[in-house]
């Protein structure tokens, strides 16, 4: 009798856990794994975009260097337009060599068609969740904050001044440890209204877009009305 | 008059030296190449099923435990059989949700077929470059030897014990400078007469192992006739 009254507890107990555990998966926290995700696949093709470099420059060392950017180089070889340079210094490959260059090229774009689908499932994921955040701060910008703070909960409860910094705690300390400059923003570096200002009012702009980011965030966790065009368009009047 | 002939002698150098450069890239140069991206291939694999353990385990989190294969697990995701488990712990994720983890367990089975792939070219070109040293070491294994000496070349000048100890740098410093025990072999570990092996026998086939391929090795440098089959022969009949 009371054997069995020991298992009912425990059968209910651990339901109870059970429930428990599937509800503290929120949707933030896929969020959260999805830009994880996201920065993985930009690593993996520096890391491949490296290997390709280096091999093909034994093919032709000029044309590596007259492309910086990955994707270009890798969109030029694919489409046969690296062989535009004459006289190159590098060795005559057979087909057969070139075969395994070619196909990692083929494979580095596949790299960057999946990072931007990625980057498509985060943005619906960061307009459901987080509507008035994304349209302040963009769905990457707004995911990465979601990264740092951990959760939409504790997003919402820095103050934003904190949420100005995300990302710059390293600088931050070194300020702090050997009074180094005050870094003026963390992700936030990478907000248009940021990109396209002048360098000395960086420090204003990120204080203002961290407290309207702020705002929304709140809004979006209370599941308040949409407000984030409002938020968005007072920036553009006050710095665009 | 003298412009002429400076200018001359210019261009002449200048092909020369174009000549030279075309000239030294080797067909074991390519190997080292095509190795040292079927290693990053590798830690492509681990890293991007880091993310698919971490993000699935949200839905699922027992088959992430259950299953310590990375092929398998997302062979198993692919196939659908991951919902075998009942009263998982999980939340329930809906399709939407679903669908960016989905993606990224094909995508990494896309990349364990591309380094299967570069493995086959691999194969490819060692039984061109080195036959005998492939016949006695195996293509992987070979062309890790050629990746760490840097070049035929070089592999040839090595002394077989230093053959022997070639990927296990660290440890036979940490040998030299500590007194730890001085390890017996390095990137030979994996070669499947050694792996097959008892403990107590794996330092003398490692020795016997590194001599034939150091053998085996200049065989192919000088490009001498094919007796490859003959040292593996031999070495089977002594320690198979």
């Amino acid at each position: 009798m009371a054997d069995k009254k020991f298992i009912d507890f425990y059968k209910k107990n651990l339901e109870e856990t059970k429930r428990k555990i599937k509800a503290s998966v929120t949707d933030d926290l896929l969020i959260v794994q999805i830009i994880n995700n996201i920065d993985d696949l930009n690593k993996i093709i520096n890391i491949l975009a490296k290997d390709l470099r280096e091999w093909y420059s034994y093919y032709n060392p000029e044309f590596s260097k007259e492309i910086q950017d990955h994707a270009r180089f890798v969109e030029l070889i694919l489409s046969g337009k690296d062989k535009k340079i004459k006289q190159s210094m590098g060795a005559e490959l057979s087909k057969e060599d070139l075969k395994p260059i070619f196909n990692l090229a083929k494979k580095i774009k596949d790299v960057f068609e999946f990072r931007d689908e990625q980057e498509i499932c985060l943005e619906k994921m960061m307009k459901k969740v987080m509507p008035n955040a994304t349209a302040v701060a963009g769905s990457v910008i707004g995911a990465r904050l979601l990264q740092h703070a951990g959760s939409l909960k504790r997003l919402i409860m820095l103050p934003s001044s904190t949420v100005q910094l995300l990302g710059a705690e390293k600088a931050l300390f070194r300020h702090i440890k050997s009074g180094s400059k005050c870094p003026k923003y963390g992700v936030l570096h990478e907000h248009p209204l940021i990109m396209k200002a002048n360098r000395k009012d960086h420090g204003k702009i990120a204080r203002a877009l961290a407290d309207k980011i702020s705002i929304a965030a709140r809004v979006d966790y209370f599941k308040g009305k949409f407000i984030g065009d409002e938020l968005i368009k007072g920036l553009e009047e006050r710095f665009g």
